[in-house]
């Protein structure tokens, strides 16, 4: 790149490190953002053009293969906007890439201070909808850009992913007490691992087994053991015996690193040798349907009908909707890669919009005009209408109507402090409520046609069109 | 989940948060661990079965659309493993799990203490080689599992997707200096966004919007403004003349928020009022041969030759190699979606698998033999073969060998200690020498039927067969 589009660093307050760990504190997401926040927020700022304005969070179209995204990512977003601030290392930088001293001393001194609202998590959302609002400075609601991006984008991502996951494993009702989250070792690093933990709690999982993920989240802690665990012993049956003598309440024994119906006889043979109840057997690889079945009669046979069967190894919902419309005898799913990167569609393309200012004494609509990109001016709001339960269409709004429906937008942070704190399980069930409210062709993974109705408002199509009118 | 397969929390020292920031100190990374490591390294120690192990890292198959990966992601890793401790809070939680005072005061002193070679960043690597080797106790090897794969994975497969971007904007010789980061908002959370700009620099990258990981990891900071900064003003031309004055040094014009041309035009004329000279224009949408053609001529016009041309707005490398191709005259591409998800191909599944176990006074060779999910056993080593300076082979060796070519394993950590740290120069030196010595039709990004041609060596083999006929 040349050096006109860079700003070099003059000096460093602290030295680069080329194998740093990379993991930030909630303070240093100050940082996390593109240069350009910080060079318009210190324009703005010199220029006294902190006025008040409205960005809006929303996707202009849906990704493919998707009807419709879970919300997610609100909570820890809000936690690091509350967190960050620009200590000495993030102005000492700053300061090496030429900001001058009226901006640093803003930094230093910055804390969010303006009002966020949002659509909560668990919130079924389609295209064109804020999902979240932030209405504050022109140069605090531009800092925040990034970092909202940056962790709601791809738990709303996973949110999904994990939703339609459960979809599957409940043949189009919501069941995702059947899905675990076995995805740490594909996520996107660290924060991507806590965070796909979270979001497919949010969708209802069962629990994880990402240890940090459930200490901090509360979550379920799950497993079994690995292949490697199987073959640091001579013999099958010698690991699962001493695995139930080590685990006695946990025996859940991985039978396919050999031959699997081998593996289940066993798990069952062990199981009597050392009076261990088996809690269950994993099938990580193999024909599932076909293993599953052999597996429970066997388990069955042995009198332990009690024990449990898990299925996991690349798992994806098509796969999980087929096993479960052939009833196959699986309690429950691991999912690993596929709910950590939404492989089939890995992209929840989220932006950040200014839609109004307040300037002259008044508030005006704004809209960006780019080929393909237009925005709808003006802070909104979405109404959901319901008829017998079933959601039947939204409306989006102006911020100043109110409409029949439920409005999916609430205040989150009031002049910079938190207003609204949910715990996950509110967050599971409003997924659920929402996910069983969905029309059922749009509950199906892959139904074609059937598109949710979202509409604009009088009001809003109107304020398009006086835009178009003045701008044009 | 079912309480079988569970190990529930009995209390916790720290309660959970559902809205905790999510983010872990290098330290912390001790428990993003899957729970099932934890539970089997417990029972190794119970059972007197820290012998030593050799794990090796690696991907079974190429992912779709890829004929080579580039490794990245090993030097964060490496420094998270010298860090990682069980602090209070982590035994706390593991004590809460049921895991006995004897695992729980082997953590508390636990330190990595073994060796680790493997593939230093920027190397070109394929299907079936081991990209990072773990000889230690069977305990401490075992605890490294998560955390490396989270860790090496997606960041392998960033530097991939940066290479091949690297490769068409160069038309087929490596150019990453025309490549910028620009994904921190589309990135999956903190860690996600820091290290995909790491694993673009290593793929040669001229720099990164991301603040944060241009400050920690010493990369250039690049950016210009974004469509919000000109809809903040009255006119298009007074935005470009406030930036112009903010930032003489840094004046690259964001050119389509209304209308591309026409914007090219108010930048020149902003320029020539101000006085400051146009270092720039970017498009951000549209068709960007047509565009950057017109904004050429008219910057060229304008006695403005100096003045960039910088594209971006959903780029990719095909995309990318077809405008490459057309000669069209932009000087680098910002791309940020699709460098940080990877999006045709959002997955490099690498595995990390018991290979040879030092037993009964002896290594014996170790391998998985699933279904479709055989392992190679034993410790092994690659070497690969030049000819006139291009990559001809790899084959894949016992350790014990010595075979023609260039191994490509080398000791990074000896007793726990690092013996080997590289800066990001290196690896993207390295990086580019690679992939300029990879065969021509490797460098195209959608060849058909050239496999780069990877086997084993006969002893290789031999152990394999030797294996079969023993356990088989």
């Amino acid at each position: 790149m040349d050096v006109e589009i860079q700003m070099r660093p003059a000096g460093r307050a602290r030295m680069p490190d080329p194998n740093d760990p990379g993991l930030l504190t909630p303070a240093q997401t100050s940082l996390l953002t593109d240069q350009y926040e910080l060079a318009m927020a210190s324009s703005y700022l010199r220029r006294r053009m902190n006025e008040t304005v409205v960005f809006e969070l929303f996707v202009r179209h849906l990704p493919p293969r998707r009807r419709w995204l879970l919300a997610a990512g609100l909570g820890p977003a809000l936690a690091m906007v509350k967190a960050m601030q620009f200590g000495e290392d993030e102005l000492a930088y700053a300061r090496s890439l030429g900001f001058e001293r009226g901006f640093l001393e803003y930094l230093a001194r910055f804390r969010f201070s303006g009002d966020i609202d949002a659509m909560p998590e668990g919130t079924v959302m389609f295209a064109g909808e804020p999902l979240v609002r932030v209405t504050g400075g022109r140069v605090e609601a531009q800092l925040l850009e990034t970092l909202l991006l940056n962790q709601v984008n791809f738990q709303t991502m996973v949110a999904t992913k994990a939703a339609r996951i459960a979809l599957a494993a409940g043949g189009g009702q919501p069941a995702g007490d059947r899905l675990v989250d076995f995805s740490p070792r594909r996520d996107h690093g660290t924060d991507a691992a806590m965070k796909a933990a979270r979001a497919a709690a949010i969708a209802g999982s069962a629990g994880t087994s990402n240890l940090a993920a459930a200490m901090r989240y509360g979550l379920n802690p799950v497993g079994t053991m690995a292949h490697s665990y199987v073959m640091s012993f001579e013999r099958e049956e010698e690991a699962f015996k001493a695995f139930m003598e080590d685990f006695p309440g946990n025996a859940v024994m991985l039978v396919d690193t050999y031959d699997t119906v081998e593996g289940v006889r066993r798990a069952i043979a062990a199981a009597r040798d050392t009076g261990v109840p088996l809690a269950g057997v994993r099938l990580d690889s193999g024909d599932l349907l076909d293993l599953s079945r052999k597996a429970r009669a066997l388990l069955d046979a042995a009198g332990m009908s009690d024990a449990r069967i898990v299925a996991s190894g690349d798992l994806e919902e098509r796969q999980i909707a087929r096993l479960t419309a052939a009833e196959a005898p699986i309690d429950s799913f691991g999912v690993g890669t596929d709910l950590g990167t939404s492989r089939d569609s890995p992209v929840v393309n989220g932006i950040y919009k200014l839609v109004a200012h307040h300037v002259g004494g008044e508030w005006r609509d704004v809209r960006k005009r780019s080929p393909e990109k237009t925005t709808v001016p003006g802070a909104k709001q979405v109404f959901r209408g319901y008829v017998g339960g079933e959601m039947r269409g939204d409306v989006i709004a102006r911020l100043e109507e109110q409409l029949p429906g439920r409005p999916l937008l609430v205040p989150f942070v009031r002049n910079g402090v938190p207003v609204r704190e949910e715990t996950i399980q509110q967050m599971s069930q409003r997924a659920r409520a929402e996910l069983g409210a969905l029309p059922s062709a749009l509950r199906e993974l892959d139904g074609e046609g059937e598109v949710y109705p979202v509409s604009y408002s009088e009001l809003c199509r109107a304020g398009l069109q006086a835009l178009d009118a003045r701008v044009g």
